[in-house]
């Protein structure tokens, strides 16, 4: 099995089989909190404004803007609070800077995709284990464009935990995996000092519990603009 | 100083002081052996006919489409090919598919710029903390738009070279090059790979010699389209 990492994403990336996204800080870690909250579905939309427009059909918004909770939401972007969300039953819809627009960007191409963090890394890493074909492939949200080591070592986290032959960006994501301890891969990485600066440092402690969930969110369909993720069968 | 590592080539960047240009398989490496043999100056051209184009005024024209030496050029893009060249007290003018490409990308904003490989790791590394006011960058050349294992280890080893405070893409680079040994990173890279199936390996082995070299080709000028690199006074 080829074992591929792209690190940074851009528009020209194709997927021809699994996909596991990563944002790590904080996006696929949440969509994974609100499940395990009991979520019936988590959807992304593309930006902020079609997220909204699924407010008065029940949905709970959920997202961010530089970090925190933009107008008119009803949930930020944090773990901690989608956990403790009042949403057992019911959709939600989210929307960020950097993990659902890569989930938009991984989803023109791919098979099958699903959402990957540290809190769901070995169920996340079974799931494409068992769905590829010819290539898993992770895909990085990355911080606005660029590089970001908190996602490298969630993905070199999860290909610890998978066989097969990796290319470059794999093995470089399991260089940082082995070179650094969780806490300081995570805590020195712009997206952490970013979230610090805006009083969210309690998330990035809360996005180190590696393997606490075994829910994986799957692309199950998309409607419209949205894609529409729901809970593995793994 | 604040340290940082571009580890993908994109159209965005922008590098407000010192930022050196590392294609080590291998225009950086090549560039570095021009001088080696005595060549006056070495010039990057943005395409192919922009290089030859120079041929007429006495330049040696140097290169690689593919991997190999393009028809009408003098010499291919190999390391050891330079050293052997014929070239004292010649300009020779440089255009392959990744690296001198990076170069233009980086002079577009840079204030001082310059190029580096394993051979002139440590030479490359004191330049930049000489030169630096605020920050020192690397940007790597990359595979055809993409993350290359190679450029990202020699990045690692000049970092380890300098003091400073790494942002994300420098902490992966110094992971990269601390957690592999130096063969199995560049004989493993794509870059290499597709060398070895034009029957160029040897060329991977030879671009591993670290600092055998002093020379740093810095950027001196430009003269039109090209970028014209001189040895440091280092």
């Amino acid at each position: 099995m080829r074992v591929r990492a792209e690190l940074i994403p851009r528009p020209g990336l194709r997927f021809p089989d699994v996909v596991l996204v990563v944002d790590v800080i904080r996006a696929t870690t949440t969509a994974v909190a609100f499940l395990e909250a009991g979520a019936r579905e988590v959807w992304f939309a593309p930006d902020h404004e079609t997220a909204l427009a699924l407010k008065p059909k029940g949905f709970a918004v959920a997202g961010e803007s530089q970090g925190l909770k933009p107008p008119g939401f009803d949930f930020g972007n944090g773990p901690l609070e989608a956990l403790a969300a009042q949403v057992a039953g019911r959709p939600v819809v989210m929307s960020t800077t950097n993990g659902t627009r890569a989930a938009h960007l991984a989803a023109r191409s791919a098979r099958r995709l699903a959402l990957a963090s540290l809190w769901n890394r070995a169920a996340a890493a079974a799931w494409a284990a068992r769905e590829a074909q010819v290539e898993i492939a992770f895909l990085a949200a990355g911080k606005e464009g660029g590089f970001g080591l908190d996602d490298t070592y969630a993905i070199g986290a999860a290909l610890d935990a998978l066989t097969g032959e990796p290319e470059d960006g794999a093995l470089a994501a399991l260089a940082v995996f082995r070179g650094y301890p969780a806490e300081v891969a995570l805590t020195r990485s712009k997206a952490a000092q970013a979230l610090k600066e805006v009083g969210l440092a309690e998330d990035v402690r809360a996005v180190l519990d590696l393997d606490r969930s075994r829910l994986v969110p799957v692309l199950d369909r998309r409607e419209g603009p949205y894609l529409v993720f729901t809970r593995s069968a793994l």
